[in-house]
This record gives C-alpha cells, structure tokens and sequence, in this order.
C-alpha cells in the first residue's frame, strides 16, 4: 500500500524514501516539509500530518477520487495526533480542531484553499466554550467554520454569510464582526446553519470534504492562472496539511504574530516582527489593530521571547537563511506554525548574504548565489525611499497592489491613452500610462511614459513585456482597478483618480500609490554591495566590458566595475549638433575628394573623443566599433528636403538659383541611397569598402588619440573592430587601411601603440565562416542584436510595434530573443562561431556587446559558449558581474 | 639537369615523367601536347619542339633570365629537327625556317605572342628565292619577318612599319600588301631593317630573342587581364611552340585551310571547313579573299583531301570529340598544323554529344557531361537563325563583337541612357541599353531593355553581372565602340548608329548586329536534346520539380520534364486584377469576422486555380506554400489613399462623409502595418499564427480541390508547405488549422486524400533548429532566396540597386549569392538543417525552391548536401535535369 500520509514525525522517513530534501518539498509540499522539519528539530509544533502531493495528483487523475486507503491513513495519522495532543477529534469532551491548509512544493500565496477550526459543531462549540471558559471564542470560532465551509468546501456564494454579520453588526451597533456579543454569534450560527445544509455535523465528514476541496483547488482557475503566469508546472500537485489548531485569541495570556529573523527591508541582524494579543493570525496581518514590535515580547512574556529568539537562531543555523516564522502563544506556551526563508528586498537580500558569511554560516559562494542579478538591478533603479513608502501606506494613499512586472519607480500624472502620454511627454510633463492592457498601437505611448499601470494582463502581457524590454517600471494586471476610459477616470473600490493626477508605482514591489512620492537613488558604493560584487568578481571567469561612447560613460563605467569598453560606437559621435551637418555633407558628397574635405574636418573631433577614452581606461582595452547604421539614418529627411525646396521657390525675395540646385542634387542623393530594408542595406564595413576614406580617417584618429594618450602618460589599448562584415576579404581590405594609416600615424609620432584589428560578427555568415574571418581577425565580438535580426528575419525597429509582442504572449517563443539570447539559433551561431575562430586562431579574444551581454541569463549561455567577456551598458555592469559569477559558480 | 625541352618526337616521355595528359598539356601547354602527341599517332606535323611551361616560370621566378642549360637544349633540339627535315638552320644553302608561338595550358586566342620566318635575313632570303624559285614569297617572308620581330619582340610601334608599307601600295598602285611586286619588297625590307637596327641577322639569336619574347607575354597586361577576367591561374606559364615553317604560298599547289571533323553550327556529321591556294593561314581567317568550301578539296586534291579525312577521323577516334584542325598543303603535302576539340554552338554540341554515342565512340555519360547546362539555357534561349546571322554577316551589318556575357539574342532601338530606356519602353517600344559602363544608377534602364551593351568592362562587370542576374542578353567591352553621348550616337569605324536606330545582340556569341534581324526560339522536342536529356534523367539522383502558380505554368513545366510542382506561391494568385481589390479588404479589415468575410469569397477561387494544379500534375507532388509575401506589397500605397482623400474632399458636388472616413481608416491600417524592413516583418507563417482564419482558408481550398480532382479521375498529392517559420509552435499551430480544416472535409466529401504538411528552411533559425522543426514538419524545402537575404543580412529588394554588385566587381564576393547558393555560408547552414532535419524524422524529403534551383553550380551543390529534389522556373528544368546529372556522374 502506498504511503499517502506522513505525520509530521515521519519526516526522515520520507527523505529515506525519495532521496533528498528537494523531492521532500516536492512530495509533502513545503509547507507540510517544512513543519515536519520544525517538530524533527524540536521546535513546538502543534501535532499534525501532512496528505502527500501524490495523493492530490491521484485524485485529479482518477477523476476526483481519492486513492484507495487514503481515508485510512488519514484515520491512524489522527490517532497519532490525538496520541500526542491528549486530545479527541469530534469528542465534545476534549474536543481536538484542525486545521486543513494547502501546501505545494513552490509558495502560491492566496491561491488555494484553507479551512480552520474543524471539528466544532453545536456539541463540541458547547462544550468548548465551557472548557475554555470563552464561550465567546468558541462561537466565533464555530461561526467562522460555517462560513469558511460553506464558501471553500461548498462553493456557496460569500455574500449572504456577510449580509448577515452586517445585520447583527447593525442590531449590536458594532463595528467590526470580533466585537460581536456572544449571544449574537449564537444566532449567527444558526442563521449559517440555516443557508448552508450542507454543512456536516460529524467532524471526520469535515475533514473529508475539507480534504477533498483543497485538492480541487489545485486544478482551479486561480490557481492555474497563477501556474502559468509563474511558470510552476502544473503536474506538481499540492500537499494538504491538516495540523492542531492552537488559539492566540484564547485571553490575555495569548497572542499570535508574524517574525522575521533579521531585518526584511534593510537586511540588519535582529528580529523583527509584530504580534498581538488575544488575537488570530490574520488580525495581525490586517492591520485592523495596531500591532505590538515584537521586541516589546521580552518585556510582556519574556520567556516566550527567549524560546522565540532561540528557535529563530536554531532556524536561522539550520536554514542557513533569514527566517520568516509565524507563533502563536496559546496560555503562555509558544508554538510555531510555519517558518520559511524570509522575503526581502534587494538591498536586504545583500546585507543579509555579506552577513552570513562574515557570520560563517555560509560561504561566499553560497552568498553571491543567494541574490540574483535581477536584485541587483533593481538595488540599482531608482527607488521609494523605505520611509516615503511607509509614510503613504500610514496615509493610506496605497491604492492597490499588482503584479511586479517590471522594476524601479515612477511618477508620472495619469494619461489613459497613448497619444495623450506623448502629447503630455512633449511637452515636458511626467506621464503614467494607464490602460486596461495595451497593444502595439500603445507602444509610443509606452515609450513617453514613466511608467505604465494595466488593470489586466500577466507576467507575459504586452504591457509586461514591452515594459521589461524598455526598462520602465511597470504594474500590471490590478484587477481591482476599474478604468473609465470615458470618463477618464480609474477607481479602487470608491478611491477615485482623475486624469492629470499623479500616482507613483514602484515596479519592484507591485504597489501604486497615489500622489508623488519622493525617489533615490541607490549607492552603487554600498558597502555590502561592494563586498559582495566583489566576491562575484573572484568567483567569474567572464570578463565585463561596458558599451561607452564617451568619456564620462567611459569614467562611470569603471565606478560600476566595467573592465574596459567592449564597443564604443563610434557614429554615436556623429549624431553631436555640431557635427551632424559635417556627416550629412561627407555623406550626400559625390566624389571621394569632396568627401575627404568633410572627413578632414571630422577626424580632429573624433580624435579628441578617442583620446578621453584611452585616457578614461588606461590599461584597460578600448573597442572601438567603425561607423556602421544605415546611412540613410543621418540623412536629412525627404520631407525635411522638399519642404526646403518649397521655401526656397515660395521666397522670391532674392534669387535662390544655387541653393535649389544644390537641394534638389541633395534629394536625387537620399534618392538613390534609399533602401526598402535599411537593416539589410549598405552599413558597416560595407561602406568602408566603397568608401575607404572613412574607415582610413577613423584609423588615423584612433591612432592618433592613442598616440597622444601615450604621450599624456596613459597605457592606451586600442582595438579596433569592423562591424557587419559577411567575407574575409573584407577585413582584408579595412585591415589593410588600418595597418597603413597605423603605421604612419605612429612612424610620424615616433610613438608605438600596440592595437588590435578584429570584427563583430553580427550575420549569420560570419558565424558560419568564422574560421576564415579569424585568419584577419584579431578578436570577435558577437552583435547579437543583428544577429538575433538576421537569424530570426525578425526587424529589430519594427519588433515591439509588429507581431514580436504577440509572439511571446502567445508562448510560441519563451521570451523576447532581443532581451534574452535565443540558446538554439543565436546561440547555435554563436557555438559555430566560437568553435570555427578558435580552431583558426588558437585563444582569441570572443566577446559579446549589445544589449544582450547585461541579460543574466545572457550572460549565463555567454559563460556555457566559453567567451571571455559580455560588454553591456555601465548601469548594467554589476548586473552582470553577478551573473557571470552566478554561471561560473553553477558550472563548478 | 631538369629537361625544359621536349621534340615533338619526345611526348611518351614527358607523359612518363609527369603522369597523366592532363599534366602533360600543362607542362607543354595545349598546342604542344597536341602536336606531339599527333606527331606520335603518325600524323603529319611539321618537325619541332617545345620549350616548357616549368621554363617560362623559372624565366619569370629568375627576374627574365632563362634557366640555365635551356638554350643547350634548344639547340639539341634544333638539330633533331634539321635532322628530320634534312634541312639547317641558319644556312643559306638548305634553309630550316621556324615559327615560334606561344601555347599555354588553356586557350587565350590572340593574348600572347608569335613569330613566323625565323631564320630569314640577307642571304637566306637571296638563296629561298632562288632555291624555291619564287622571290616574291621569300621577301613577302622576310619583310614579314622584320617588322613582327620589330612590333613583338623589340616592343616598336607598329605605324612607322604600316606607313611604310602604304607608302609602297601607293607607289605601285596595288590595293593589298600581298599584291607589292618583289622589287617593292625588297625595298621595304631596305626600310624595314633602317627602322629595326636591333633585328639580328643571326637566326639563333632572333629565335633566343622570340623565345624570351612570348616568355614575357605570358606577365604581359593583355594576358593578365585575360586571365583574370577567365579565372586562369597565373602560375601556370606558357609553353613555346618551335616549329618547321611549312608554306601554302609557294604556288598553286599549296594551300591552306581549317577544318571541323563536323559541323559547328548544327553538329551534322561531315568536315566542314574552308581553304585558299596559294595563301597562307591568315588569309583564310582575314577573309579577305574568298574561301573555297573544303568540299571541293575533293575535286582540286584529291590526295590531300582523302588523307585530310582519314586523319580527321583518326583524331576524333583519338581525341573522342569533334575536333577543330589548321593544315597546309605544300607542294601537295599535306602538314597538320594544330588540332584541338572544336568549339560549336549549343545545338552542335548537343547533337555530337548524341551522335558520339549513336556511333559508339563515347559513353552516354561521357555525352551528358560533354554539354554545360549553361549550353542548355543557350539552347532554350531565343535565337537569331544560323541563316540570318550569315545573311547579316554577308551584308556586312555584323557591326561588333564583344564578350559574351549574357546569353540569347534581342533586338531594340538604342538608347543611350536609362531614362529614355524605360520611357520608350514604357511606350511599347523594344530598347536596346547602350552605354559605355553601367552603374547602379542604370539599373531600372536595364531592366526596361530587351539587351545591353557596354563599350567597356569585363565578364565581372556591373553590366555583365545585373544582365546575367535578370536574364538579359548583353555583350560588353567591346573597345572598338565609340558612344558619343552627347552626340546620341555610337559608331565603329565610320560605322554610325544614332540613338532610336535598331541594332539585334547575341549575347551567346558576343556579335551585335545593325538592324532588326528574325528570332527564332529552339524547340525542346529537338531530338538531340531529348536524347541527351534523356540520358541525364537516367544518371541524376536529385528530382527535378517546377516552380508554378497557375495550371498552365504546370503543364509548360511537365512538357520541359518537371517531376511536380515545388513551389506554388499561393499570393500570386491574389495579385490578379479581380482579385486584388478583395484582398485589400480582407487585410485592411479591422477584425477577423470583417477578414471571413472577404476570404470566404477568395476561397472558391483558390480552390479552382488549385484543382487545375492537381490535375496538371496528377501522380506528382504539388506543393503549395501558403501565403507569404510582406503584406502591405498588397495594400493601396500611402500616396495613393491620400490622393483618393484629397480628390473626395475636394469633390463638393455630393457630400462623401463615409467615404472619407472610410479612406481615412484605411489610411490609418496602411500606416499601422507600415514597417521600417518589410523583408523582417510580418510576412509568412507569422500571418498564419495572428490571423489563422487565412490559413484555415486556403487549407479548406486545397484540401476541397484535391478531393474535386480526385472526384474527376486525378491523382492529387498535395504538399501544404508553411513559410518563414523560426520555431516549431508556429509549425505546430498551423499544422492543427490545417489538420482540422482537412479532417472536416474529407469527412463532408467522402473522399480521402494524403496530404503532407512542411516548412520552408529561410530563415537561419529554422536551419539551426531543423530537428525540433522537423517533430512538426513532414518536409523541408529551403527558400535560398530569403536564406541567402537572412545569412548575408542583404536585402534583396535593393541588392541590385546597393552595393552587392560592386562585391562582385571588385571580387570581394566570387559571385552573387542570389545567383548561385553560397557554399560556406548558405550552404553550412543547408548541412545543418539536412542533418537536423534527417535525425528527427529519417528520410524526410528535402529540396529548394527559389531561383537556385535552376543555377548549375546550385544545383551541383543540392546534389552534394543530399537533397531530395530542387524546383525552379519551368524554363530551367532542362538546365537543372542536365546539372543534376552532372553532379551525380561527377559524384560517382
């Protein structure tokens, strides 16, 4: 006969049969685990068993019918209770009452279902109140039963039950249902009674059907949801466990309360926690009373206190993590009725690692595991101060709380469509986007906004998604925020917010407050952060670069711990005010002469900029990109042409001959270098083998500044990379520009800077012949975001605008593949390309730049594809740190 | 000491050293290999030597100085041939008279250097006329002598010789060189030797210099460029040919002529060829006198003439191919001075090929692999009439010949610019493209002609690559072609041809003719060609299948031997006028019932263009791609709405306020589908996944025609193929549409028909990720058009327009990879996706569709990446039967 059912004695039993504590969780759920765990340890748990996962899953597949000898099982594990509690299970006489709660391997909070105090019916509710002397808790707890019964077990609808406590509250002239008179929960009971005939009498009936629901709830529609959107499988199942109640509300020498072993928001060593007396668990996390810190306890029970701070040291040894337990102390005796590794914020996330380990209770391994990179990036958004968040819910300006989609904070005024988001952003306003959900007409309002609120949606909605690929803070699907768009309003139940004001969300936490709270933003010189980043950077094997195209990013970029500078780009340079005219006439020239005029005024610019960066990162390598976008993107526009031309015709002031002559030779360029796919036109190293005055000039300048670098007293390291080239004959030919314009530039100097000459490899057919490039190819370094382009046939301009969004909400792709490196086709390039440039040239420098290289996981397939380095951009730096750590950690 | 010698007598000996003929004929070059090895077969052949290749080289490698011993050798050699002739060099008294010529491994006709009448000077040319009793000869020899040797190998110009010589022909008042009467001859011999003073009277000294002479022109520019332009390694060298001087010009019973043992331009079976008495080879050629058919040779020598055939047979029995031969006959011996295969038109080559077999000299292989594929197309191409081309000739309207790069003939009025081009050929006019070179700018002119001209450029040219690349005769660098574009005309010689007069091309042979000449188009049922292709469908593995949209391209490809239909582009059947506007409304429709409600009307039409395929192709695949292109190439242009608007608003005679707003929401849908890279947009399966009311359509149409075609007695097999797909959901969705739409309607029908479900490969990630693609797909067939756009990250759209031609040109790429699959790129990723593909699912079929499938060299590598089958345009499934042919026989 299979074992269905583990008293909480059984755990080591357990583990002897499935072989480890993971599969425990897996099969006693970890709550079940957990508490079996707990009583294994010593600490007072109150008796109990736990329904194994298997057990739910045989249900569901036999069609909601319980396995064979389950319900006898059940039967011996109470025995095995009563045994321990002195107790009986449906005896008025010493009546035993037990909880049923859910409990799956991962945490779903809310999702599924509990019923407590089982066991009470009109004898047993008699008796206990004359047992405990409480008749009013022996009621309230009875009534309590009929109504969680009549609602979870018997899926009666929740509001008869509350229009009747709002009668007896109305007769009794109460507020709140706790301070009903006892002769009045009498009467409710009855009126219950009356609405649910259904509800049984026998307690082992309770039991059952209590059972029963629970594992129902597994497969309903809450739950499922909450699966998908959280990727947990679905064929996991839940535990149920079924534990002896104990009362925190059974007089003054009772209380109940929640404790975290050290601090949650700030990470600091001492326990925090509050608690109440005379109370149940869910009073405390209502807020309804206000709550005692639970460091008051060493003065009103101390001895309570003293177990307490024991037990969450015992825990805290045991768990090897901050702990989050929740006591009851029923008659001065304390029990604990779960504990679990603590939520916590990102910046307590670090303290608390740097602090075990200064502790010696886990290693520093162990600590950079324990905090994700994406703590580590939201440490790094900007964020509500801890003081300005408690502040407004003390004001009670938290509206509502959603999903946590997409991190950091914003403030923005209310715009509830996406043309009003950009017309407010124009005109210099903060704007929130808030909409039921949004689609791809939606996105340039997206783009405006600060921030972006939807009543709708999940993990992977548009919203979500889109939010997530722009970096900005998001809150999605709040299903209690109704929005008028008519109106152009938004209420929470009857808080209403026009359009225009403002509202601040904090993407990291979920929660939308109303008004404008204050932000900071986080040190990156945190001294635990420090320490642990640190400790990542021993651990990594990756190298981590910054995408810089200035002097200033360059000097930020190392504060955060970049390197070197994986790609500076070099037409970022070419954009300045000052110089884009200089590039727009080099470009629409016709002959190279009169484009070499323009370039000869450019180089000294780009000479300047190159040298800050040498200067920026001395020692350190320097990747230099040649100028590679589509031309076409620093032209002026066609429009912008003819309307010139217009004004030039409309204007019969003076004579305008030479000037319409020369518009008019401007148009016919942008003409003909008009391209109908721009992305798949004439860019990169393309244009420096029809046009080799601009790579010899961005040569010489590099040089140049390298040399002047040199003589400034800096170590320049220069390398110099030719993006998008499809053949080897191409790096042939800029290579050769390269090593001439070097080699006069430095026999002109008498200055010997040593450089390097490589390429991206940002085509599929790089990749595929990578070995030939790496015969004139110092170094590569993957462009994954054209890469993704190319292998995808997917246009990176168009991709949140067109079906990319819909693709993934869809689930035909996992994830977006220009957030997250696609392992099998980019990553398939990118393992042909490693292998085929390294066979050729034995430890060549392979790196990643580009949007990718700050991706955690990213950076995790970078470490499995054995590059040397990701280059990301310098707010991400420490992000990838991490990450790459994180990857080298979990390859040992 | 090495052997750079070799007498004609000594051809056993070199094959022994060097192994095989292929590396005897690169040792002695092709016209020495030749001779000696006719020479061995007991072929009359004037006596003589050659000087190898490996000398030229080690001339070259040694900086011009010959290699030591060589010239020992040389003179060894010359006394074998004074022995055999019985006659000396240098010697007044019996004078040996040698040729010298050069004769590298592969033809390069007219790039390299020959001298005649070595061994002339005073004296020897006293005692020739004396001994041979016809002084003009010997001073016509001698003048000829002096004035090649001045020109070829002492590097003078050759006016003052030519001004010479028109000086004489004045003075005796004769018309022709030939007819100078002795006297004058020996006066320009006077005049020739005062401007000559370095012509050595020394006959070994003028045979060393012209030795050293053809040396150099092997590293001359002419031959360098030849070379280049015909991917001929430079490394080779040339061999020098030296060789007993026989004469046709020493009276009436000498002649001398060509002949082909069969006929050139129509392959029948009998010699053909021309001879002069009394002449000498480059009259025959120069036609200046009029040649005598060889036929006649019978009549006038018979001797000659019956040992003439017996050698032409022997030589073809030996060399297995109809051969191309030069003889002499002097005082009625007969002298072979060269024999090489004969060069012939497609038609010949075909029917030798055939007859070859028919007579049991080759095998049906060696046949198959003696006709190009690229001799197919030629075939297929329209043609000028063997008759018209000699009537045109005999006219004197031949007015050109250039290089040969585009085959097929076409007629047009000349336009010398691109704009004048497209408007002629806007208004119905045939236009022949003129121009001195094109560029990118000229291509939209190109595209407007029947054919192209260029007075300059080679066979990499931007003219030759875009005309070949579209399939447009043309003939380029032909030097002799004055353009005056100002002037609007062109001229050769005094030759004019204004702008709007007719000239016809062959771009098979190079010639360009005045006027309109009469095109004829080849028949496929030609017997020759039938047989021979007949032949090759019995060596291929690869299955020829054709790319077609409409019934009647079906049976045009069935009649040209396609196996079924690889690739019917379903949108093509949209583009038609009727159905175009419904289209439109089916995709600027707001919602999917809007959608159905167009497409129900489009499927009825589709279903009936299907049928026609099923039934055309009964018994044979037909594969239907769904729709794929970029959906706005079907949407009312931008301009077009807003023209439309304008037009309404401004029309007050009746109010259009739904109009309006109906073209204003259209407006509005074009904008919203807009996209920055179509080609990377929302095309394809992709179409499928967001509307998959289309597929579900056009999988009711094919399904419910194929059952209709079976109803009628057909065998339909049809082949749904899904296009763009980059991950396995988008397969699996679409698959299920399909299946769905299927089930339904062979249950309604009663009917079953198998049908298959499969993916186009165009993307890098569908290659990459073959094997998970192929759990879904039941077939692949790669789309190289969209892989090779994807790979190279090219556009397709704007390759021509863009910089891929300049690749090309400049050699940075071998060839356009549109044009023919790139191995290593392309081609990798086809490896991956086989193997991938064949792993999952063994034995899948797996072909290409797309302009490849009919490029030999593409085919050649379908053939080795183990593909099932290629599809191509119905007018090259010849060309592919033959290629597939050749790759298997070449294989095996």
């Amino acid at each position: 006969m299979k074992k269905w059912v583990y008293t909480f004695d059984e755990v080591s039993e357990a583990e002897a049969l499935v072989g480890d504590w993971d599969s425990v969780r897996g099969l006693l759920g970890g709550k079940g685990a957990n508490l079996a765990d707990m009583t294994r340890l010593g600490v007072p748990v109150p008796p109990g068993f736990t329904i194994t996962t298997e057990a739910c899953n045989a249900y569901t597949d036999a069609g909601l019918s319980v396995p064979e000898g389950m319900w006898d099982q059940v039967r011996a594990a109470l025995d095995h209770v009563e045994e321990k509690t002195g107790k009986k299970f449906g005896d008025p006489s010493n009546p035993l009452l037990v909880s049923c709660r859910s409990g799956a391997k991962f945490s779903m909070p809310g999702m599924m279902d509990t019923v407590l105090d089982i066991g009470l019916n009109h004898e047993v509710a008699a008796s206990l109140a004359e047992i405990s002397g409480d008749p009013h808790f022996a009621y309230d707890s009875y009534r309590r039963l009929i109504q969680m019964f009549g609602s979870v077990v018997l899926d009666n609808p929740d509001e008869p039950y509350e229009e009747i406590l709002e009668e007896f509250r109305a007769k009794t002239g109460v507020a709140t249902d706790a301070e009903l008179p006892t002769d009045a929960l009498k009467d409710i009971v009855e009126r219950f009674l009356a609405i649910t005939p259904r509800f049984p009498a026998d307690s082992n009936e309770q039991l059952e059907l209590a059972v029963e629901a629970v594992f129902r709830s597994w497969s309903g529609k809450r739950a499922t949801d909450y699966r998908n959107a959280s990727n947990i499988p679905h064929d996991l199942g839940t535990a149920v466990n079924v534990q002896t109640m104990v009362f925190g509300n059974l007089g003054e020498d009772c209380l109940t309360g929640v404790a975290m072993s050290r601090h949650g928001a700030t990470g600091e060593n001492h326990i925090e926690g509050d608690y109440l007396f005379n109370a149940q668990g869910e009073d405390v996390v209502a807020g309804i009373r206000a709550t005692i810190p639970v460091g008051q306890m060493a003065t009103d029970m101390p001895k309570a206190y003293e177990e307490l701070l024991a037990i969450s040291d015992q825990l805290e040894d045991h768990y090897r993590d901050m702990q989050d337990m929740e006591f009851t102390v029923e008659n001065r005796k304390l029990w604990l009725l779960q504990t679990r590794d603590g939520k916590r914020t990102a910046q307590a996330a670090v303290r608390i690692a740097v602090e075990l380990v200064e502790e010696g209770k886990i290693s520093k391994e162990e600590a950079v595991m324990r905090v994700t990179p994406d703590q580590i990036d939201f440490f790094l958004h900007p964020q509500f101060s801890i003081e300005s968040r408690k502040e407004a819910k003390a004001a009670g300006n938290l509206l509502a709380e959603g999903l946590n989609v997409s991190p950091g904070a914003a403030v923005g005024k209310v715009a509830f469509d996406a043309d009003t988001a950009v017309a407010w952003a124009e005109a210099g306003e903060k704007v929130m986007l808030v909409r039921p959900e949004t689609k791809p007409d939606d996105v340039h309002g997206m783009l405006a906004a600060e921030g972006i609120v939807t009543s709708r949606g999940g993990r992977t909605s548009h919203a979500a998604l889109v939010a997530r690929q722009f970096g900005k803070p998001a809150v999605v699907g709040i299903a209690e925020l109704e929005i008028d768009l008519e109106g152009r309003s938004m209420s929470v139940e009857d808080r209403v917010i026009a359009e225009g004001e403002y509202v601040s969300i904090e993407g990291t936490s979920g929660e939308v407050f109303v008004g404008e709270l204050p932000t900071v933003i986080p040190d990156i010189n945190d001294k635990w952060l420090s320490t642990l980043l640190g400790w990542a950077d021993e651990f990594r094997r990756l190298r981590v670069l910054a995408n810089a195209d200035y002097p200033a990013d360059a000097n930020r970029a190392k504060e955060y711990g970049a390197q070197g500078i994986g790609l500076c780009r070099t037409e970022h340079m070419f954009f300045e005010a000052d110089r884009l005219p200089i590039v727009q006439k080099m470009i629409l020239a016709e002959t190279a002469e009169d484009r070499q005029v323009q370039l000869d005024i450019l180089r000294p610019m780009q000479r300047e900029d190159f040298r800050g960066l040498f200067e920026a990162m001395s020692g350190m390598p320097v990747i230099i990109r040649m100028i590679d976008p589509p031309l076409h993107e620093f032209l002026p526009g066609q429009d912008e042409l003819e309307d010139e031309l217009q004004d030039l015709e409309d204007d019969k002031s003076v004579p305008h001959g030479d000037e319409i002559k020369e518009v008019e030779r401007k148009l016919g360029r942008v003409d003909d270098l008009h391209e109908e796919n721009p992305m798949l036109g004439f860019r990169g190293v393309r244009l420096g083998i029809l046009m080799p005055e601009i790579p010899r000039m961005q040569a010489r300048a590099i040089i140049a500044a390298a040399c002047d670098a040199k003589e400034n007293g800096f170590d320049p390291k220069p390398e110099i990379m030719i993006p998008l080239s499809i053949h080897v004959k191409e790096l042939e030919r800029v290579k050769a520009i390269v090593v001439e314009a070097a080699e006069e530039i430095m026999k002109e100097r008498g200055i010997t800077v040593e450089y390097q000459v490589g390429t991206m490899v940002e085509t599929p057919r790089a990749a595929l012949t990578a070995g030939p490039l790496a015969r004139e190819a110092e170094f590569f370094s993957f462009g994954t975001n054209d890469l993704t382009q190319t292998t995808f046939a997917i246009s990176r301009d168009d991709a949140e605008k067109s079906f990319l969004i819909d693709y993934v909400e869809a689930g035909i792709l996992p994830v977006n593949p220009f957030q997250t490196l696609d392992r099998l086709g980019v990553g398939g390039l990118i393992k042909i390309a490693v292998e085929g440039g390294r066979k050729q040239r034995p430890g060549m420098e392979i790196g990643i730049c580009g949007e990718h290289g700050g991706d955690p996981d990213s950076v995790a397939l970078c470490h499995e594809f054995g590059l040397d380095y990701v280059s990301c951009s310098p707010f991400r730096v420490p992000v990838a740190r991490l990450a790459a750590a994180h990857a080298a950690i979990s390859d040992a």
